[in-house]
């Protein structure tokens, strides 16, 4: 009995026999008698499909209208799921972004919700309806029309249920919660009953593509409790935290990334400042640099080796390549076939051997570390792509398999 | 030099082509130093594929979510014109009807028009930007989505031009004008150069598709200048007014409705209240008739016939049947195989010989007529269906031909 957030993907609301199976899950909530308000994304293929719409007629349209165009993918999704939820006899209203009170920067594509003006909400609560709200989508100051970007649905979600003060917020997706790798190239990959939020901030940062990471971040800054569970199957998922109870297992999960691309720089100055240069070029085109290594100076110069997503390598290369002389530097190599694995699990740094018995499982298994990465609650290493999966499996061995 | 409201409609911007193509039209519009408003509706069949998808999930959708659902459609017009119009360097800014100020009644799905709040709209135009504005849609008073239902975007352009005091509002069709009779069917069919808000409406009343009703009275109730033209070709349109030009041609148009049909009620008693109780019925199912004619009593009863919307005849055969008794009809008779067959003209009825000229070439031309209607600038007979295009084009030939 409380206020419970529901969001749904894209998946999950594919087609019409989808749409009803998620109409089932919500008014079963709401029949136990808690106060539901449902987030949804776009239909499938809704997003690509606009977005090759505008590509045809103007590759590079202002990105103000780009919202105006993609916002109706969760626009017609709000509609039909209240449709669905009408079929069965509950109460319910569908709310876009602005008539939930949405409010956001000007950040066009991006933008980051400001605050929520639950008043309309509240009140279609109030009257014992069920609320089905448009994910991704708000207005600015100025009543223009904006996206959260990828993923923002389950930011709305979880903004919401901040918002609302919700008893919970439910994720559904198309796995049932989240698991200590991936379970469909991980035999004895488990599910986690629990897991902290350092914990899925970083495995979602990895690439287990559970939960967007801004959601995670805000769900930690506002104490929301979160729950990833299946939209499909009815099963208990899992539940994501401030504090967990002890586990046994020091290791949460084991993640792949394959997204990424390695660039080096090499033969730059041994001198202060070439770091400072390499990276504030590539902050001014808004690439994001993950995994760094620079070797050691000989001869007065050294190399660095950076990792970035994949589909800003080619950018990265072109800025570097065309400013290589303002730092010195006498080469930029990339490989755009590497992936980086990391085992991720809060206090792993104050339990020796959990990195050896990483490099061990990847030693014996024949893979070449290229690059290595620790924080506090992550290893990560970077390998050529074609073993990624190998080390998954024998990482994932060597730390989950024996319990 | 002025504003000029442009409404394009659903065939106008069908694919990408069309799209750039009224962008075209509108930015040569704006480069000549005008303020322009473009109304669009949905592409091509987008309402009729939403409208496909809600059946699937709910055959009885609430209207309220129809709106929500339906009014996507004019969203993505809005969209991707704006982005045609940035692709030719013009300044422009998409807006939906809530941010329009398109306010409307609440009655969902063919709501009407209250108010529009300007102010946003004026303030784009102050800063020279095009305004491309989502017809057929607005918001009620509790900030829910509405439509204005089919053929609404002509209303909502209609209305912009009143509430901006626009020096002119150009409907954009498939036709290039107002045509004494469709074109298509009439090989000598003119196109008008002006006709009267009057005869207009009696047109669109008829079955010349050309322009919807309501924005018509709209029109003529705040003396907006029309011109209707092709969204196709340039070439000059009909300039819809209060008063034209006295032209030669006393009969301005041949119209051609089969979407009819006829009914009689047979035998009701020859008293007073029989005709209240058979309209007031149907008037309760909201299901409009036109032309009634009531047949000479005779041994006490008499036959009432009368035309409805072919959409609404079994509706109106069901209530009538399910009825007889209470008003003493012997039978309900019905004919869905008619099509009524008009000639319009400001001033016809003090030019004796208009009517027997048109029943003259009825008559050579072998057609039999059921029924006769007549105002005062039009007369109406009901036909076989399968005779009316040759009614269309004998009493043209009559009226029309040889000027």
């Amino acid at each position: 009995m409380g206020i419970i957030v529901q969001k749904f993907g894209g998946s999950s609301v594919a087609n019409a026999e989808r749409v009803l199976n998620v109409a089932r899950r919500v008014t079963d909530t709401y029949s136990q008698g808690n106060d539901v308000v449902v987030v949804v994304s776009a239909q499938g293929d809704t997003t690509d499909d606009l977005i090759v719409k505008a590509k045809e007629i103007n590759p590079r349209a202002s990105k103000r209208e780009m919202d105006v165009l993609l916002s109706t993918g969760e626009q017609i999704s709000i509609a039909l799921l209240a449709m669905a939820i009408e079929s069965l006899g509950f109460p319910v209203k569908s709310l876009t972004g602005w008539q939930a009170g949405m409010k956001t920067d000007s950040n066009h594509g991006s933008a980051r919700i400001k605050r929520i003006d639950t008043e309309r909400i509240e009140n279609e609560i109030s009257k014992r309806n069920i609320v089905v709200v448009a994910g991704f989508q708000g207005i600015n100051r100025y009543d223009d029309i904006t996206t959260l970007g990828r993923g923002g649905s389950d930011t709305s979600a979880v903004a919401l249920a901040a918002a609302l003060k919700a008893d919970l917020c439910q994720i559904y997706t198309d796995v049932d919660g989240v698991y200590t790798a991936d379970p469909r190239k991980v035999e004895n990959a488990r599910k986690l009953q629990e897991i902290t939020f350092d914990e899925m901030l970083e495995l979602a940062t990895l690439g287990a593509q559970v939960l967007h990471n801004r959601s995670v971040e805000m769900a930690k800054k506002y104490r929301v409790n979160l729950e990833v569970l299946s939209s499909l199957e009815r099963l208990p998922g899992t539940k994501v935290k401030e504090v967990t109870k002890v586990e046994k297992t020091l290791i949460k999960g084991v993640a792949k990334d394959s997204d990424i691309a390695r660039i080096s720089v090499l033969k730059v100055p041994d001198q202060p400042g070439v770091a400072y240069k390499i990276f504030s070029l590539l902050a001014s085109k808004r690439i994001n640099v993950d995994i760094i290594l620079q070797s050691i100076g000989r001869d007065g110069s050294k190399d660095i080796s950076f990792t970035v997503p994949l589909a800003d390598k080619d950018a990265a290369v072109d800025i570097l390549e065309s400013h290589k002389e303002t730092f010195g530097a006498s080469d930029v190599h990339w490989d755009d076939t590497v992936s980086k694995v990391s085992i991720v699990g809060a206090g792993m740094q104050s339990h020796p051997g959990v990195a050896s018995t990483m490099f061990e499982a990847l030693s014996e298994a024949g893979i070449n570390i290229q690059m290595i990465s620790t924080s506090e609650i992550k290893i990560s290493v970077l390998i050529d792509r074609q073993d990624a999966d190998r080390a998954v499996s024998a990482i994932h061995a060597a730390f989950l398999d024996r319990e």
